[in-house]
């Protein structure tokens, strides 16, 4: 089958590779009907070192389940399901607390020998605990919103929930990327009234509203903070969630949280330390968020997509097929485009 | 009046200073009973630069009201009361969230030309919101417990219910000073069944083990952070109440956190950067805690004190006089004391 496959920094390529076939009999093989580029593909994309033998790469799809193992259950060829970004065992401990991104037998799509999400076809490891069943057709309008279940709504959901945003929570949203304006959807449809975006790309930022923001901070870095605050009555929001994951990223974040208040962080930490001494301790301000369970949100957030309440496809902005991955990678690390759907 | 008064690290003095007097209409002015040393007097006495003028010390203290400013109510000469470790207006928005350490104009005894707490009197700035009436008379051996929820119990309490601690979870103290017992005492009243206390003081973990750790860690560094593992199964625990604020501290706490668990600090942090990066993040471990507001947990506290449910004054394990607070620093320093009561 084809597949895409990473070489190195800026070297994506669509090549041959073995189908996949069933190993374990908890295995399903699953028809790619729909799959997607990410952020934190293009962190890859930005910084791989070369290597010849390629690292498979994609890590959101929606498809069509060909064949199950002995041991699955509740799945049947033909059915029509979405995969969350992590698979997981759904028997561990941290499972059954719906932390499946802790769980020791799971992992993420292309490493370890389990293909990559953005090719023809896949092997899911777990599939009866990681795989969910969708009801609607092949060729439903809700695929490109179904789709974000597997990362970026189910992500800046998290972030949304974690940070405790509720309706009495005012909620600054850090990042103009997918997951920063799933997060505006996410902390809107828990009922923040007041979200304020900060992000400068202005046709991202038109949707941020769209989807809730009530106020847009274009400035960056202290000037950002200080309009934040501004804003606010020189407070700060009680939540701040951080979608970018830069250093510069989360010290706005500390610097427009007010005290008491918290960070929830759903944005990849391009950091190994965080500015979190004494002034953030004097000011009470929480640490949270982390790598999304989208295993857990998935099924809580199905019926609101499946009843139009929210329109998280919105995000995509192009629509490619399998042979020009290579160019939805180029096309977003560039900015021209918010995030690439692939129809392989 | 005499007063404590440090002059730089290893110097502190008991001089001749000037008379409280009333200066604001909100004021009270309160003879000192008792007032105590603490941990964070001890950061000073570690690292002050030599200063001439010198800075007035203490900040916890209970004291028998003299006088008081015309627009203080519901306080009068004679009142027995307590003072949390920070004085606030108690009108601001910060204080009606009970988040008394980020009030504007509230503020630390011994700075901005308010009295430090080991004296002989203190001027007390919003004295109505500040101090606590306490039902007890001036010789009740209550005193101590009572002077505990100033700071050191009260601190503890707040590590425990910023982390979230109850009956289901279970929990680690980094920290076997005053606050990290008080914090023991806070878990195991908030219902925590399995409470570690690191430490290595023998004396210490043995009042630990009374105020309800049900182990001990002793080892330190990675070594502690594998002890604890392999008494919990290898996970770690949900909550990691972090006592101490070194850097070393913060890192074992996050190494003994369960994923998806929290690490809430009370120790104030000696540290700018913490190590808050992916491996943080990939377990959803959250990090929260922060100085305590702790005039918010004084009335919560003290009928589990005045009823004698818990003895957080047990922490104190000498008593000198006004005279001898040298003395009484370095015992602290050199841990021949854990914990000194002044009785002016």
């Amino acid at each position: 089958m084809r597949a895409t496959v990473m070489y190195g920094a800026g070297d994506v390529r669509v090549v041959d590779v073995a189908d996949p076939q069933l190993k374990e009999p908890t295995d399903a093989v699953v028809r790619v009907l729909r799959s997607a580029i990410c952020g934190t593909d293009l962190l890859h994309y930005g910084a791989m070192p070369p290597d010849e033998q390629g690292m498979r790469i994609g890590h959101e799809f929606i498809g069509i389940v060909e064949e199950t193992g002995a041991d699955v259950a509740g799945l049947e060829a033909g059915d029509l399901v979405v995969a969350p970004f992590m698979y997981a065992d759904g028997t561990c401990a941290f499972c059954a607390e719906e932390l499946h991104t802790s769980c020791p037998r799971g992992g993420l799509w292309g490493f370890d020998g389990v293909d990559g999400a953005q090719g023809e076809a896949v092997r899911v490891p777990w599939a009866q605990a990681t795989l969910v069943k969708l009801p609607v057709a092949a060729d439903s309008s809700l695929l490109p919103s179904l789709l974000t279940l597997a990362d970026v709504f189910s992500t800046g959901y998290h972030a949304a929930v974690t940070g405790g945003v509720g309706p009495r929570t005012t909620v600054t949203v850090i990042g103009d990327g997918a997951v920063g304006l799933s997060a505006v959807l996410a902390a809107r449809r828990l009922g923040a009234e007041e979200i304020t975006l900060m992000g400068r790309h202005k046709a991202r930022t038109a949707l941020g509203r769209e989807f809730g923001a009530t106020a847009v901070v274009a400035e960056r870095g202290e000037e950002g903070i200080e309009r934040l605050r501004e804003l606010t009555g020189g407070t700060g929001t009680h939540v701040v969630l951080e979608c970018v994951g830069s250093p510069s990223a989360l010290e706005t974040a500390f610097g427009v949280t007010r005290d008491g208040g918290t960070v929830s962080r759903v944005g990849v930490p391009q950091y190994v330390e965080g500015p979190v001494g004494f002034d953030v301790f004097n000011r009470n301000v929480t640490l949270t968020g982390g790598v999304a369970p989208t295993r857990a949100y998935i099924e809580k957030l199905l019926p609101d997509v499946l009843e139009g309440r929210v329109e998280p496809g919105r995000v995509f902005d192009r629509t490619i097929g399998l042979e020009e991955t290579p160019q939805g990678y180029r096309a977003m690390a560039e900015r021209t485009a918010l995030k690439v759907l692939v129809k392989p």
